[in-house]
């Protein structure tokens, strides 16, 4: 059988999700975990990599063992969870495991995923949202919510998000499908939410910034669509820093 | 004139709110902070004291030049958050800052305060709760927060809380009043509150251990009173750890 993990991180510890040679990553402690609880070197497949210090809190991995397109191990699936939870690093915690099919694949099968881009927008910093959200100390009243979630709403469709993106301009197809966006002020807070078929690398930051220029009357929500249209990276606002940043949800096509 | 604070802080990394000769304190850098702002050496007392790991959400502390009952700035009250803050580590944070009669005293003049303590009641453990909330895996179901509640209300009034605190039985006045006490259950959270005109030493931290117990059944709701009764720590419920404890709200008699 293969097993499907969904785990929680905070990641400010970390140097994102997947393994590399510089940094300890979330990837690297659920390796050593697994390898703990079944007895045998796993391979760990991610659903997405995430950049150092985004958190998760429903990142999708798979687990077998290393080489195999499976795993055999006598732990029901119920009980793995806590198996791994106890030997793993407190800032990560697996919520969930169950078997498919030994042909699913956790990134190239993913029908879409959901992130949460979170503002704090009270006047004087939280000292409980350290690394958790991104404080904007100037009030942000519900006008400019209005105007940033009518932004976020020029985001939806087949777009080119060539002008959203940080990295080479040329890396691969920047033509992406995004299903939802919306913005909604709770309290003190600001949440971006966004779900698409996938992301280029940093879209959903510099959607953020994008937007934040958006509520402060920088760029009008107006002109979203057309500042798209120029595929010009300077036409949107700075990408805004990792800390506020939640993959949250992720969706495969049997769900 | 003096200054009261409001302050909100993360404990984790600190040994309480009062200076001490070990570990690094908040009162320390209030003290550091409060001395660039004003350019003096300023004496900074607080509401009361924390434990190592406790938080605070509105305590509450008057700041006055050394030596003196009273402070000269050029500063005005509605500026002296920011400019604290930017000299304050990130997980202290001061909320508000107004002026008080010279004559108020930040402890003795506390009408009552009011903690909460949080239990997080997820299956497994949340990423995002280390060192915020107490961690119960086991499922507390509606009857039991129901009988937690029930022995909070057990709490209420004018009562001798000998049994109901570590340290030194003979230190001081074992007689507190307690104003209100409940238990309710948010989602996974279950909160304790407990509003009070003083507490003992590990008083909620005691009474924390002791909900748990009676949601677990080790306790009978109905016997808190003549355990009360009988001034003996061995009846109550070991002291819940101090990362689930905040410092909430501060009354003073005016307000």
């Amino acid at each position: 059988m293969k097993i499907l993990l969904k785990i929680a991180y905070l990641g400010t510890a970390y140097c994102g999700y997947q393994v590399q040679p510089n940094g300890v990553t979330v990837q690297e402690k659920l390796n050593e975990a697994a390898k703990a609880v079944f007895g045998v070197d796993c391979d760990i497949v991610g659903c997405s990599r995430t950049d150092s210090g985004v958190h998760a809190r429903g990142f999708c991995a798979t687990v077998t063992k290393k080489g195999s397109a499976s795993l055999e191990t006598s732990v029901p699936a119920a009980r793995i969870p806590r198996a791994l939870n106890v030997r793993l690093p407190e800032d990560i915690s697996v919520l969930e495991a169950r078997e498919v099919a030994d042909d699913f694949h956790p990134r190239y099968g993913v029908a879409s995923k959901e992130y949460e881009y979170l503002f704090y927008n009270g006047a004087e910093r939280d000292p409980f949202l350290i690394d958790r959200a991104w404080h904007i100390p100037r009030q942000l009243d519900a006008a400019a919510v209005a105007a940033m979630n009518e932004a976020a709403a020029a985001f939806v469709g087949r777009h080119d998000f060539s002008a959203l993106r940080d990295g080479d301009p040329d890396e691969k197809d920047p033509v992406r499908h995004v299903l939802a966006a919306s913005v909604t002020r709770s309290g003190d807070f600001i949440s971006f939410r966004v779900r698409a078929d996938g992301f280029l690398y940093h879209m959903v930051r510099v959607m953020a910034g994008t937007l934040l220029e958006v509520g402060r009357g920088k760029i009008p929500a107006k002109e979203i669509s057309w500042r798209m249209s120029e595929k010009n990276r300077k036409l949107f606002g700075a990408t805004a820093p990792a800390h506020g940043l939640y993959l949250d949800r992720v969706f495969y096509p049997a769900e």
